[in-house]
């Protein structure tokens, strides 16, 4: 497994869209791990995924039209169902068994609908980790949640949010505030089973640019924290405080303290492209819009320096495959990571017939 | 063979311009089955197609000069002759028996050059199918006959021109008029040696819009009749009829019925890229130019309808070539089409040296 | 080895860039040998060449910041001292012996930085061939050298070179002058160890256009002399005499006659690209600026015609890479040069240890 190609879980939920990209009858037309997918919103409300690709001659279905929960492929006119099964084919009666597509499991959670791309009878909505801000009235995000397209694989934007240390450098005007940001004390790393949380502190330090844009009267030192949780494939989670100096984490008073909840998913979409959802929230001055939408602008900028690292870093990587990494004892949660992923995939291969999947025909 | 990147016939003639594509001393550089190929018209008259690719060290004869019925490389001056034999080399005398390119036959008719890429022993003018309305006076077609390019192997626009139910759903506004057009009873398949013909009617259905952009007194039903050939390699002819309501197609008596005349012809460029070369004629008010303008203008839509859909299928196909098609009973012409071609190929591949000419140097 | 994708020689010298192209701080990131490479000018004024990949997770390490003679990651914060050692990683105090990228010598000569991309321990500055006119004052090039990217394999240019023939067609009302220039007795070509060296006279012949443009009042008819020299592996150097007719070159009476000098540099960027180094310097009337002005004009619309055609070559071979050209008595230099590079590569290739460095690892 090279740095810059990982392969894929299939056994799992994905961020596949936000609910609104879908409003107005919007056709969503994506590739997930490598396959063509389009998901529509049937009449009756419900949300429908099926493979890109007419079992006919191979038409895309997002060119199609959706007819109450069906979508019929506007080349021959063949119609499906919410399943993927042909229910008509003009000028012809019979309906073969083997005339549909393969469904693929969507849930919408937090406004996202997520997709799961492996074995159908594994799927259990349950599963999918429900970041209670993005449904919780007293945190404000986005007025509309946002997406990136990037030209890299995903486990290199794990690896960016993987260790913090990159604000100093990428971010010093954007996130992060001063280098020194890079020298803190070892910020303490906690291996789950299905990833990491990282708390990294960094006291007596200046505000992050993005929240003094927002409260002009911050004060010039703060004791910043941010709380990472990281969880496979690619869902990460974060609380961030920027608090008075010497303010006691164990208070339960809160004068004085801001806070924010960030949420990031990297989806592959290809082995050297990603999907990547993201929204920023804050609990404070929420009826305030400009506050949403200044923070919005601000992540942007600094994703933007993200982006633009990781992707020359891929163009790098596949200029030799064989590179070999060497460590640093910042990479502790990346590695982490890495392992838990590859014993994830080792035991998922071990036990899904990708083949079948791989063939992308339907399996019946 | 995957659907999407079907090999080529070499023993069969091919369109590679349009006779005006050659006017006022333009020379056409294109590439017909992978071969770079450079067509000029000599100071004779005749018509000249050569490898483009000077023998000596690669450079294009197209960006050569036209000397005579000769052509010059204009990187180091050898001059080759309209046989593709060199017979002047600046500052040198020798001119050695390799000092070549290989020339392939070329014909004139119907306003098209015709080029033969195989064996040039087997290449016979009378083999080139002769489609009278292109040189009958009764009928006018566009003032600059068409072009387009294709991002998709030929087989996939034959595809499209072997069953007319699409034009239902793809060219509802442009070129069908109604869906009902899908749900006729089958149209008669007539299976020829060579490829297919069929016929379609559509009685008691509404005009084409295309035809009723330059008819608008038609009535609003009209039976309609589309008959087809398609002849190996991808050569496509078909007589449209717009009669009144329960014309009798045996009667002689033409009142009222209008009729067109429409040839498309695909030639491979590489096995995902394709040449399509067309005209569409009428043979009612001759005299008025506007009718010509706006067939090319209504059919060029509904031609760019069909680029979309067929574009977006080859790329769905090259996502995962194993894809497995269900067929339909409307794709009847197109199995025995495929049938056809594969045979021929399959005799070919048996008696033609190829790899001589797949090396790219000169038969001799 | 086909025709239009040579491989690499890489215990050589290559022109790297020219040294205005590092002034006010800024990086080189580009590709030699496929390699991605660094180059920046340290605080003390010296260059220094580095692997264009952290060893950490592979960032560019061009969109780092100098500081000293070091460079920093601006990913995570390395440091790497001017041998490509890291001295400094933020939040981590040890440092072990793979904590380093490979450093290239790299020497400044003739206003050109020079790069040793193969064994350092081989590389030594005196076989680097030392042009005189570029430091000789009485010379004057260009105010700021010349660079031309090539999507052509570097070999295709030093073939170009090696024929001059090609002026008479491809350079006609540029550096030619008439097509008679092609058709001047076979020059003297001779054979060297390390390329060869070619003179081209041509009598009573029309001044080149180029010269014509800043010697209105030349004469109709010149003795022009081409003194070429070419080196492996991609170095061209040229001495131009424009004379009166008859003049006797061995004559130390030098009225009337304009000299020129200029050179030509090749690094390959990958087998299908080529860094392109050029300057034209003049030794009279060097107090008039206008001269080289008009000297980089018609020289480089004249290169821009070299470029077209030995791109479109470079197409043409990729279309069919088991293409055989066909020799000509002109290509005796070319052959040659080929003769020598091929015996170089192939005693480089028995004694270097090519997988290590391919690997893009140090070599330590």
């Amino acid at each position: 497994m090279s740095e810059n190609s990982y392969p894929f879980l299939y056994n799992c939920w994905y961020p596949a869209a936000w609910v609104h990209e879908l409003a107005d009858a919007a056709k969503v037309a994506r590739v997930y791990l490598e396959k063509p997918i389009v998901i529509y919103k049937g009449e009756s409300g419900k949300y429908i995924a099926l493979d890109n690709r007419c079992c006919h001659r191979g038409a895309p279905l997002s060119l199609g039209r959706v007819e109450g929960d069906c979508i019929r492929c506007m080349y021959h006119g063949m119609k499906y169902d919410d399943s993927g099964v042909v229910i008509e084919i003009p000028g012809q009666d019979f309906i073969g068994p083997n005339h549909r597509v393969q469904n693929y499991p969507v849930v919408e959670k937090g406004n996202l609908l997520w997709i799961w791309m492996g074995d159908p009878g594994l799927a259990s909505a349950d599963d999918i980790h429900d970041y209670e801000p993005l449904s919780d009235p007293t945190w404000r995000g986005f007025e509309k949640e946002a997406y990136l397209h990037y030209d890299a694989n995903w486990m290199l934007i794990v690896d960016n949010l993987a260790d913090f240390s990159h604000l100093a450098f990428v971010h010093t005007n954007t996130l992060g505030g001063s280098e020194d940001y890079a020298f803190v004390t070892n910020p303490e790393v906690k291996k789950l089973d299905k990833g990491f949380n990282i708390v990294r502190w960094s006291k007596n330090d200046a505000p992050a640019p993005y929240h003094l844009k927002v409260n002009p009267d911050a004060p010039e030192k703060l004791d910043r924290c941010n709380s990472v949780q990281m969880l496979v494939p690619g869902s990460f989670f974060m609380s961030t405080i920027m608090a008075p100096v010497n303010w006691d984490p164990n208070s339960e008073n809160f004068d004085g303290v801001k806070q924010y909840r960030n949420c990031q998913f990297m989806t592959p979409e290809t082995r050297s492209t990603t999907h990547f959802f993201w929204n920023y929230l804050h609990n404070y001055r929420i009826d305030d819009p400009t506050i949403s939408v200044s923070l919005k602008a601000s992540l942007l900028e600094g994703f933007m320096e993200d982006k633009e690292i990781i992707e020359a870093q891929q163009k790098m990587l596949e200029y030799q495959e064989e590179f070999q990494p060497r460590g640093l004892q910042g990479d502790e949660a990346l590695i982490h990571f890495r392992k838990v992923f590859s014993q994830l995939l080792k035991e998922e291969q071990e036990n899904f017939d990708f083949h079948t999947r791989q063939l992308g025909n339907p399996i019946i």
